[in-house]
């Protein structure tokens, strides 16, 4: 049986705390053997019936690559629409992606088709299949942050046309895109707090409620 | 800026494969401290738009507790039903919840409503607020292991039924079911490995696709 102790379980916290949504990268790459390793860590994650639909693509080619930034850019653009005097200076002001220059770019999909763990804990939520993608991403987001890596997770493009840029079947959902490489600098906010978009809640603490 | 050193890279790597989804728990009740720390870790998980649209729902009541029994009752009954032969014995013979014993069940939510985050990045992926939701729920599971508790994901659940029974707004969707307590027993192995339901794939480490 293994446990952990007290020191581990403070720096732990620290590690959940100085987690960040990554933005500002160095154009430097990634050694390959550490991006290796964070993914072999990210294979640890729970997932339902034990199904690991999680299938990470490097998108690597310059043209999908650019794809993928003009699919950002239009939805960008459209969302910027969306909002209204400050809020939309605000929002024009925010830097939302680092897709130019982040080293490493991962698509992460959930496989719909797999037949591993034989639907097991999915008939009444098959959402379930895409949670376990999530969770595959966020314990690579952990992992990469304890070994100085910044991950970035963009959302604001069209899944679809992101799934064609790319050239995978048709039965693999985008989950996530992330962006992977150092940080320019590192903060214990988040980047949407310090520039006024969204606080904190529940300052006190996660609240709990009781039923 | 905070780093993070060898040593702690090698006990993360230990935390993630060492957190188990339990399904046998002591009933010894867990200390208020504990629980609230851990929930309070997994206020640091990323969220689109920085919403935290997850709402954390402690289920005390018995008769509460025993309508989310006969509805994991229920779907596991029809769930055995869809199974053939053997796969339906190795089906009946797993166990998949510990729902009995647990003395903590967490009802986690995605509040739908939330206008926290602004609608930041999810125009084009909605699914990116429960994914949220998702992310915090590995967060408090890895804080939990590292305490010493254990989780287990409840999936085989009516979600609406559940939510019912829970007596929670409209606007709150059903992302996890969580029991916790600690565990009978540890393991490095997935129980649905231990008893042949699905090994792990790719034993050579994550596959990464090029794009």
């Amino acid at each position: 049986m293994t446990s952990f102790d007290a020191a581990f379980q403070h720096t732990l916290a620290e590690l959940f705390a100085w987690r960040r949504d990554v933005r500002r990268f160095r154009t430097d790459p990634v050694d390959e053997a550490l991006l290796r390793r964070c993914l072999d860590l990210a294979a640890f994650s729970p997932s339902v019936g034990n199904s690991q639909p999680w299938r990470f693509v490097r998108v690597s080619d310059p043209e999908r690559r650019a794809g993928v930034v003009a699919s950002f850019e239009r939805c960008n653009a459209d969302a910027a629409a969306t909002y209204e005097a400050e809020r939309r200076d605000a929002y024009v002001r925010l830097k939302l992606a680092g897709l130019r220059e982040a080293p490493v770019h991962l698509a992460v999909f959930c496989d719909e088709s797999t037949e591993a763990g034989h639907g097991l804990g999915r008939a009444t939520m098959p959402e379930m299949l895409r949670y376990s993608v999530v969770t595959a991403v966020q314990t690579f987001w952990l992992a990469a942050r304890a070994h100085g890596l910044g991950v970035g997770w963009v959302s604001i493009l069209e899944p679809e046309a992101v799934c064609g840029i790319i050239g995978v079947s048709c039965d693999w959902h985008l989950v996530a895109y992330l962006c992977v490489g150092f940080p320019v600098e590192e903060h214990a906010d988040p980047e949407l707090v310090r520039h006024g978009w969204q606080e904190r809640l529940g300052a006190g603490g996660m609240p709990l409620i009781e039923r």
